[in-house]
């Protein structure tokens, strides 16, 4: 099942129901009025736009019309929660070799995760707005999981069956920002600015085989300005999203609609690029002694595409600008 | 003017006046059913709300009830963002000696702050149940303030305007899980669980000559198991809360509804105490060499009160023990 939020000038939109072909859109309001609502009656609304959703597979709905992602919000286009992990652990270790930085004690068994700010996500298509090119603004090629509500103390085990739906997004980030929000200890603020999703959310079963062991076996193309700038493969997370929940909730429930993110995808094999400006550059620190790729300037594009076993569009994709804020 | 959210069941309740002495209610749902509506549509809602509320005050309104705080939830029972400051350098500068740690650079012209997680808040008489004493249970007392819809860049200068409403809370902390946390750089995640709010949120008018400069210049009084604990005074913040506001709203637009939170109420008056246990702790180490206070066990008991100009309570206190989490 794919799920959309209409853009009808409500903070929160109207949920749509999308066919897995990406063409067709149907109003799905009448059962949840938006995708929060869902989350939160997961287990009565489901069936009913499980039904729906064959209906507008077949051809057979009334009422559809054509999907536009440009017409859409962010899926859940703000969240109660957003804790976003750093699960591609290769990521993590280019990054410490390239600044020096001492290795991160327990890093290999306990997932690091950071809270983010939910209350104002963009949707795929809509620019990015920021103060200055001088803070290094950046992209994060990501997956995400929404989850219904998880109990305090839910294990691994458990926090499968709380995973309800999978989204792509991208997390921007200002790595001029970082460095000084990370040795304070009190973790990223201003280096985290709006994220944006893609146009949909989907049920785990539309991944097929490519959702196993909690992870997204598929790979995440991302282009810059035109160019290829990597396709790291999300199956090589060191932690799954059912770890990750677990370690959210080791101290407190999680709410319904809660969302947890896999971090910058990444993968070892350097052929298959990165998913973020600043990995290429500690490559390049690595190798060459100094980066030689500068961040995104006012204008720039950044696309992200995630295609599934046919070779369509799964999320309906990112594909934005970075633009000066007014003022 | 003063607001509370009944708890009905739901998950954002139903709003509430209450009258300024804390012994009348009055459902005011049908002017914004709740406190995040009411936010989102101040300026239309608020005149409303004020007339209402002059009315209660005057014992003319019908439909009033007693007003019990057990009955409440947190004011805002979830939260889009919720970001917590550390303006009172005091508690940090206690720290760093006690720790032994590293000054933070610049840590007396930008205010620290975290993002915390706003999804699930306790009301001021709700049991805290988490899963294990070792963790290093603590309390901190701190003042909050809730905005409306903040924009990009907004500058100290303007962000007064968008305080709506001031709250009172306990930010529990587990002081075991803090340093690693600090040291990965990612922050706090899991040293953070659901904070507790006060019964009612209140207009700035509401503290008179208290409300200047962007500070509550009144006392938070903490007992810790029927004992004081200490009545350190809001005024001492180094940074205002429009400073605090102006910092999380550098690269972002703040939704509407979003919290900014003082951090640990704290005064280099060491006579009037603490807001938090970890502070005590650490002027024992100075003092001492070794800690001498212990966390919180489970049945341990926290009230905190401010009183306003009257002696009466302004936010209806919190009042509330940690429990061990079932299962």
């Amino acid at each position: 099942m794919k799920l959309a939020t209409l853009n009808n000038g409500s903070r929160d939109g109207r949920l749509l129901l999308v066919s897995r072909d990406l063409t067709r859109a149907l109003d799905a309001g009448h059962i949840a009025a938006t995708l929060q609502l869902a989350i939160e009656n997961w287990w009565s609304v489901e069936p009913e736009l499980q039904a729906l959703y064959r209906e507008l597979n077949a051809g057979r709905a009334e009422g559809t019309f054509a999907f536009d992602p440009a017409a859409v919000m962010a899926p859940l286009p703000r969240a109660y929660q957003w804790c976003d992990g750093s699960a591609f652990l290769n990521h993590g270790a280019l990054m410490q070799k390239a600044f020096h930085l001492d290795p991160i004690d327990g890093a290999d068994t306990t997932p690091l995760m950071y809270q983010g700010a939910g209350d104002d996500f963009l949707g795929g298509r809509d620019d990015i707005a920021l103060p200055s090119e001088s803070q290094g603004i950046d992209f994060e090629g990501e997956f995400v999981v929404l989850v219904d509500e998880v109990p305090l103390g839910c294990s691994a085990e458990q926090a499968g069956d709380h995973i309800k739906l999978i989204l792509q997004i991208n997390d921007v980030s200002l790595r001029a920002l970082a460095p000084r929000e990370m040795k304070t200890g009190f973790g990223f603020l201003q280096a985290k600015p709006s994220s944006s999703f893609a146009a949909v959310a989907v049920t785990p079963d539309e991944l097929g085989d490519a959702w196993r062991d909690g992870r997204v076996h598929l790979p995440l193309r991302v282009e810059w300005n035109g160019k290829w700038f990597g396709n790291p493969n999300g199956g090589a997370m060191n932690f799954s999203f059912p770890q990750l929940i677990a370690h959210a909730a080791l101290t407190r429930r999680l709410g319904p609609g809660t969302l947890i993110g896999s971090g910058t995808v990444s993968n070892a094999d350097r052929r298959v690029g990165s998913a973020c400006i600043a990995e290429l550059r500690a490559i390049e620190m690595i190798e060459h002694g100094a980066p030689q790729t500068g961040f995104m300037r006012f204008g720039d594009r950044v696309r992200m595409e995630v295609l599934d076993s046919d070779g369509q569009s799964l999320f309906g994709g990112i594909d934005q600008r970075v633009v000066a804020a007014a003022g």
